[in-house]
């Protein structure tokens, strides 16, 4: 019979969805051009013409039997190889190819990730804000995902608030930095108190708890930013990556999990990746897509429009009077509404066209999200629209 | 803690790899020419040129934005689309495009219909001789795989051995037609009686039992056989296919669901699918590939080898005094060892490097499978060594 769990999910609605939506058929009618549409967070750059030029080049001159070919269920040998070298070169890791397990995107890779380390009913944590399907890709693992309340003067680590949420359970904390929506990036500081309150309760618990890092903005980070690759901090941990942002490639479905080496069984977490696929359905990345993958390495869209843009709102959001954490990645910024409830605040909003995110999804009430992964003639066409409603909406602040 | 499930399967091995790797080895010694390598089902036949065309014609004049962007969790519209039309066209249905999802292959395809009509302890049954990964495919899912005996003179459903394995807790049968490992096509009079058998037990149980058709094979059928398409004769049927054989695209995983309009919840259960994907990795397949297989609908690679292979196969091992059904499709042949222990009588024939896979995995003792994805020219020269085998391995024969 039909099974009840995935169908009552069907009444479930993604508030972003539905304002994505909402900013199309507006469009429809007065011009996309006239709607400030922050809804979204879709690369607006598009992939390196290096990216377009290797995968020409494999068509015209590979064997196509090799190109579209299965890959192992692992992902190609030879691009796992090269995924490490290149991880060792920028982070001065030692992975080896056999830590990397090549995953469809990094939800792909969360997947394979969750059930690696968690058996049913375990606990995974995180940290709000935290990007809204965390909650069905936790839980549909099996596992529960148990969310820590955020530190909203900065958006980092609240760590009083863990110390209160951290349980026997919780076989795993889950961090997203740079982070989807505050655009913060996790201090150095964060980091190492993190690692070392979690080799604290490890000792305590006599049980080892994974620390699964979910980097897909890792390369979208601002001058000036403190960005610590999180794997050199901890022994058990987990890097979970997609070329989604970087390479501006999200529908080609390509990230990868990298187990750091110094973790437990971290000889074979990554041949675990390769047996929990035979169940979820051998989402491996396609071949074609890991082969011109492998040859831009190190190579990302031209990704200076987020910094652009993230500053041009930074400075008109002060200037009108936001409380807002300074972004040092991504392409997000979450300021605090101008009254309580933030889905009030985003429906005047609207009026004006302006589609802003309200922040109680991400796990924290009273704040908006922005994705300006948009037009930088947009965003500042975007700013006297944005002065009117604050002025015509909250005229006594 | 390491999850103890995914850790267990890696004791596990998979005969037909170990025989795939023994012959690389092997071919490594004396050439890979003199092994005859019928261990894997992996095409043999490039895509069609088209395929290449239309994936180059996308790359130089598409906007990267469109091609590498996200695709909706179900698949692009135009391509769901395109497949239900192609469908309806074919085989006299009349999908639409919200009755596709789009998946990542045959395994993508089963992962999600499996979790649509089954909760977890629900039974699926399937027949023997069956694909074994249908195991961890099924048992992973939370569904448990149940198996009817074949029946050996002809490969069809063995009916007296499913009435005694049906019960209430069945809320799926899976089937696989053309067959792997038999290379046996169900005929007419096989899924109307199924079908019939299927209706009176959802009456009998109060309940839906669905009928899941695994379809990879679909366009590998030979002279004369009968080849019904499966959801023209059972409402609640959901077709699972992959373009890896008719497209010789396995590396690029992509295939997709086909719910039957007419079944019950039939306009949802598509829609169930994403909800699924949110669980198990959002294991879409490439937009670039969506887009690319949308352009070359209905056609396929040259699939004739196939056919010409099994031919010069089935003559020699008819010759040979073996006991043999004659596939009506697929790249598989599935005789009768000559000898009670399959696994004896491979380990025999690799003395003469025949690289034969035992029947034991696939359900039935005392089998085994021949992969014939192979050049032509090699069936022909294994032809005297399969009889030197016979000859000097089972003299009194």
């Amino acid at each position: 019979m039909i099974n009840e769990t995935y169908k009552k999910m069907l009444q479930g609605k993604s508030i972003i969805r539905e304002l994505s939506e909402y900013a199309s058929a507006r469009g429809q009618e007065i011009g996309y051009d006239n709607v400030f549409d922050y809804s979204l967070g879709n690369p607006s750059v598009p992939c390196p013409q290096a990216y377009t030029d290797a995968m020409a080049e494999l068509l015209k001159t590979g064997d196509p039997m090799d190109i579209h070919g299965y890959s192992p269920s692992l992902g190609i040998e030879s691009v796992r190889k090269a995924v490490a070298d290149s991880l060792n070169q920028r982070f001065g890791m030692d992975y080896e190819a056999k830590h990397i397990f090549m995953a469809s995107g990094a939800a792909g890779a969360l997947a394979h990730a969750f059930r690696c380390v968690t058996s049913p009913g375990d606990e995974i944590l995180t940290f709000a804000p935290y990007f809204p399907e965390y909650g069905p890709y936790v839980n549909l693992s099996g596992a529960v995902l148990r969310v820590v309340p955020a530190s909203t003067e900065d958006f980092q680590v609240n760590f009083q608030a863990l110390e209160q949420v951290m349980n026997e359970k919780v076989m795993a904390v889950l961090i997203n930095t740079p982070n989807n929506p505050s655009g913060i990036v996790y201090s150095t500081e964060t980091i190492e108190k993190l690692a070392d309150f979690l080799e604290t309760k490890q000792k305590e618990y006599g049980h080892d708890i994974f620390l699964i890092s979910d980097e897909p903005y890792r390369e979208i980070v601002f001058k000036g930013a403190d960005s610590p690759y999180v794997s050199r901090f901890y022994d058990n941990s987990i890097s979970c990556y997609s070329y989604s942002k970087s390479l501006s490639l999200p529908g080609e479905r390509i990230g990868y999990v990298a187990v750091n080496p110094r973790c437990t069984d971290g000889d074979v977490l990554a041949v675990m990746c390769g047996q929990i696929s035979r169940g979820i359905g051998h989402n491996c990345p396609p071949s074609s897509v890991q082969l011109a993958v492998s040859k831009v390495l190190g190579q990302t869209s031209d990704l200076s429009v987020y910094e652009t843009n993230m500053n041009l709102l930074y400075d008109a959001l002060v200037r009108l009077g936001f409380q807002v954490v300074k972004p040092g990645g991504t392409f997000y910024i979450f300021p605090k509404a101008l009254e309580d409830s933030a889905g009030a605040f985003c429906v005047k909003a609207k009026k004006y066209d302006l589609i802003l995110v309200p922040s109680d999804n991400f796990g924290v009430p009273g704040y908006f999200r922005m994705a300006y992964c948009i037009d930088t003639e947009k965003v500042k066409r975007s700013i006297p629209v944005l002065e009117r409603f604050v002025k015509e909406e909250y005229p006594d602040r």
